[in-house]
């Protein structure tokens, strides 16, 4: 038996998200039926993350156990990206150790949320960015930022669906806001853990305080309140990409 | 009467190209269309480039001519674009001198080619690139490019509809190739005309010299030999944006 970890890239537009479900098409149900036709025998995969609906990835980590002993790597990860819809694609495959596991061993996380500013929405941005056509003061964003990094109870950021969740402690790392030109404005959110819909919840929020809805200054009230209803509203899944997910360096081979 | 001129972008990839067919879907037809609904008259549309199927634009400009005397020029934009399907959007829109002609008055355009390098497609560029998996030399391109700069015959560069064009000859003031990081490599030209598929042309001649399937040194003689087989491939039409258009000063207001 051998265990391997693939990291993987998608348009989430079409898709209901990662997960398999019969509502219809999901990534993971495209990556497995890949994997099953190569490998000749059923393939059960696990992710780092369960994205949502709409949800891209640009670092998405899976792996999968296989009894084959002896696979060629690069002909397994063209033979999937020939099978799979293009708009998914399999970056690279690697051996990793048995007991490796794309969700438990994963010490971080890191998110991109894009917004596409201007009165007018560009064309080439609108599947891929939140369309936000008021004026952002990027310093503000940046302020509204700051009393977020660190640890705390992050349950001002969470959806209801985490309630079930008992912990709703997370670390974040890094927050940056940056103007990547050409309209584009970016969000990266670095953190140990991710709640429900934390990521676009942060967003929202970090948009609302570039436009002023919000004041920069009532972030770290909002953050200790705990309460989902003071926060700014839930950004849209379309914005939104897993970009990285960190290992520990013993863990990831 | 008045004249208005407009910018325009969209993303070509559902489109049988700017013109007007009835075998489908153009964006003159989308853009005539909205504007007679906004203005209550048949509009009729002229563009300073008739791209083809699946070409995509940046800066793209039209001119229409209305009785309207009183018109909201952000209004009639903002009208526009909530006709408009999500893929064209109009930029701006500004009154112009009667005697405004988009093609006629052209001084110049920008074309931009975008190449998607690495061995894996990324889905994110499928639509907006050329995937090419095979190593590419920039500085080789970058020679190759040199000689195409200034006024020559660009016959070695243009697909057969173009012998109805009894001028071949064109002027090419900036040709770049830049490594935009993140698997984007972008071949900028800025020329006085261009000839039937004459980027396509270039951009494929451009690559070939990169991956070594034609001598940077050989482009020169490929150009003066003014023969069409001796060039590279068509590039794809979805790696190509019509990015600019230069007009005189006096011609575009």
């Amino acid at each position: 038996m051998k265990n391997f970890k693939g990291i993987l890239s998608y348009e989430g537009t079409r898709f209901l998200g990662w997960q398999k479900t019969r509502m219809g098409d999901s990534i993971e149900k495209e990556l497995e039926k890949a994997l099953s036709v190569l490998l000749r025998h059923p393939v059960e995969l696990q992710s780092a993350s369960r994205t949502d609906a709409g949800v891209h990835a640009k670092g998405q980590v899976i792996n999968f156990l296989t009894s084959e002993n002896t696979l060629d790597l690069s002909r397994i990860r063209n033979g999937v990206n020939a099978i799979l819809p293009h708009d998914i694609r399999l970056l690279s495959l690697e051996e990793a150790s048995l007991d490796f596991h794309p969700t438990l061993d994963a010490a971080g996380k890191e998110y991109i949320y894009e917004i596409c500013t201007g009165s007018v929405q560009s064309p080439f941005l609108r599947l891929f960015s939140w369309h936000f056509p008021y004026a952002l003061d990027i310093e503000a964003m940046r302020s509204a930022s700051a009393p977020l990094l660190g640890t705390h109870d992050f349950s001002s950021f969470c959806n209801e669906r985490s309630l079930i969740d008992p912990d709703p402690v997370c670390t974040l790392q890094k927050v940056t806001i940056e103007n990547l030109g050409g309209g584009r404005l970016q969000i990266l959110v670095q953190g140990n853990r991710f709640l429900y819909k934390m990521m676009r919840n942060l967003a929202g929020s970090i948009a609302y305080a570039g436009c002023g809805k919000i004041a920069p200054e009532s972030m770290r009230g909002i953050l200790e309140a705990r309460d989902r209803r003071l926060a700014g509203m839930t950004a849209p899944a379309h914005g939104l990409y897993l970009q990285r997910v960190f290992y520990k360096p013993h863990s990831s081979s």
